[in-house]
């Protein structure tokens, strides 16, 4: 069924501006919902989406089930073979004008629907693998230590995140409550006054494993499926009173944003590029020196109420997907469709690279200027919007769609505006 | 249909010894499979189980599905008047020997059953609530720093574990495998030298929360359903090298194990004590001296290859499973029946109290003699068994059941016996 789908990388009859970031190099997976229907699957294509839940059965010859649930759980599970054999029938339906006439009642524009979680999250972990980042925080957190720890040239740091508070793009985030000290050493609870945000990448695990098996460099693309935008919210002033000795939680677990849109590690050929050097050599589960090199030139934008505050690039994270994948089951864990694991905050050397508020605005001694408003932290109202591109084939770019949030106030209380997070040093 | 059952708290007609702990004063749930059947839920009755999945059709009045699909998971998330209401049930068919002849053939004993995971687990985290243990492993990961950290009498300490290696007791337990720091300075990768236990109740949250809500300590009950045990396997090796920054994530994460039976906190009346004295006062939504107070006279028993190494009780606990509810949802993070949380590790102050074996033997320098054998961590084959009791109505005992596990060697390595368990101070 697939025409030629290499031979026409951004050919779709489907109209759409030529460069738009969801051509037909890219073919994200989702799922929506109509004003009052039940979940569907689809598939991402300009401005439209194919509604695959509906078009499989009507239209594809094999596994008519495969989205009848409306979430990409099966096709998550079903492995590598049915990845592909997907994404080349889709590409075909899209890129040749032969099936428009059968494939065009699947379409429906996307601004008509309410994009949900696309699959279900299983267990969520978060690492920490941009050494400019983990050297930026320890500065900040740790002065007068080395920034970075001793262990972090050597494994991928990483912890557990809350799967239950991971929201798709533009849920609304509540400002969480909690404890912190003051810098006067008192101890307070109330909403958090140093919100913030990370720009990262997360990674989805399609095939599961069994208890006791560990997934090397090179088994990285039959186990993990696709790639989505996050927003790790972070709220500094909780995390920093809370994180010793046993890391972040309620600094955390109040909220973490996906994009709804999956690209499928297939569209990002084109983005894998080298990694940057490591001294010293990691240790031989780790080491992709000769093989399964997963760095992704993917470029982010992070928008603060419209504005672009910066631009990192994940190509320079010290440790690769591949890389954390291969440690977080390197002690026998075992995988289960659907865990999700984020890259932790992508920042870069620059100041204009940097991918939190707190780099941003170095412990928010260094405000923004956004708009013409200052800002050092979050402000109830604040909406954030990440967007990231990759190279795609033939000059293309391929999209990996938005993640986006706004910050409401605690119901319980409203920090006023300005003052209370331009405070700076009050972790 | 209940016949009095706080009148008869022990008097059921299904033969058993009249001191068993699983009498009609405590009525747990679990969930178990025939040799090739579905999973069935059941009511464990003295060396018997109820089949509720069979029975509840049969005999009860309402809600015909609630344990159709063979676990707890619909049970826990229909609230307290139905936990209420089945247990009432239950008690009345079991203590009332007039429903001997319509209840007897649902039940079917205990032995030719393998029990499952009792409910599907959504997040799983762990604290860190005895003082004891927090400042005996402060003493040893961090001598010459106060034992405990500045915010530990402050909140309960927590992070998130790894819900997809949550297991059944009886699961074997592969020995992790990673990196980890020599004395020398040298890193290593292989099956962890230090393997470890932590004895700990675990409680199972029933009702769900919105995002931004938070529970307060007097709403404990309306949430959480029930108790378990909890073995929080620890590879400590593999944990003293990754924990700084970001808390416990590989020596943990390959797999925690549960006891098959949930004891409803509705049986736990009796067991309710004032938790100990806390300095300083708890900030308002941690402070149970009004109110709420949830300390608990579990009293377990530790036994590593049939002789009982450690009797943890779980009174002295400085932190409360209300106060850890109430703090995991003080930032509105929302909660998901079937969410799991343990109490961490239970250490009293004595020696013969403490919960994990880096505790019993301080670091390996005091190995245990364990029927002739030295023991420091644990070799290959070993088995593990943590049971517990708490006090009952008119002088019985409540049943906590059991959680097991043999410790597998890792397939690609061998362990020698004996001598590198056994050497001390290498983390």
């Amino acid at each position: 069924m697939p025409a030629h789908p290499a031979a026409r990388p951004h050919g779709s009859w489907v109209p759409m501006r030529r460069d738009h970031p969801f051509g037909l190099q890219t073919l994200p997976y989702g799922s929506f919902t109509g004003p009052d229907g039940p979940p569907h699957a689809g598939v991402a294509i300009g401005d439209h989406i194919l509604d695959v839940t509906a078009a499989w059965p009507a239209l594809a010859a094999t596994d008519r089930d495969l989205f009848a649930a409306g979430s990409l759980d099966r096709l998550l599970a079903a492995g590598p073979a049915t990845w592909s054999h997907t994404r080349a029938t889709v590409t075909g339906w899209l890129g040749d004008a032969a099936h428009q006439e059968s494939v065009s009642r699947f379409l429906l524009p996307a601004r008509d629907v309410s994009m949900l979680l696309p699959f279900t999250v299983a267990d969520y972990a978060d690492f920490y693998a941009s050494e400019h980042h983990a050297a930026n925080l320890g500065r900040m957190f740790r002065p007068g230590s080395e920034p970075l720890t001793a262990n972090w040239r050597h494994m991928p740091i990483g912890y557990h995140g809350r799967a239950g508070t991971v929201v798709v793009s533009g849920t609304p985030v509540i400002r969480p409550r909690g404890q912190r000290r003051t810098a006067a050493g008192d101890i307070t609870v109330g909403p958090s006054l140093r919100l913030d945000i990370e720009a990262e990448l997360g990674f989805v695990v399609g095939v599961p494993t069994a208890m006791g098996q560990s997934v090397a460099l090179g088994d990285f693309d039959r186990h993990v499926f696709g790639v989505c935008l996050v927003n790790d919210w972070s709220a500094r002033d909780i995390q920093a009173w809370e994180y010793v000795p046993l890391g972040p939680f309620l600094g955390k677990s109040f909220a973490t944003s996906l994009s709804p849109w999956v690209v499928p590690l297939s569209a990002l050929e084109q983005a894998r590029v080298a990694p940057p050097p490591r001294d010293p050599r990691p240790v031989p589960y780790l080491d992709d020196s000769l093989e399964a090199a997963w760095g992704l030139d993917v470029q982010l934008d992070v928008a603060l109420n419209g504005t672009t505050i910066s631009e990192p690039g994940f190509a320079q994270m010290y440790w690769t997907a591949a890389q954390q994948l291969a440690h977080m089951t390197v002690n026998g864990a075992r995988l289960r469709t659907g865990d999700l694991f984020a890259s932790g905050t992508i920042s870069g050397p620059t100041k204009d690279s940097r991918g939190s508020l707190i780099e941003l605005t170095w412990n928010g001694l260094e405000p923004l200027t956004v708009r013409g408003n200052h800002r050092t932290f979050l402000e109830d109202g604040d909406e954030v919007v990440i967007t990231a591109t990759a190279p795609g084939p033939a000059g293309t770019r391929v999209g990996l769609g938005e993640v986006r949030g706004t910050v409401l106030p605690h119901p319980e209380h409203t920090v006023p505006p300005g003052a209370p997070s331009a405070r700076a040093g009050n972790r």
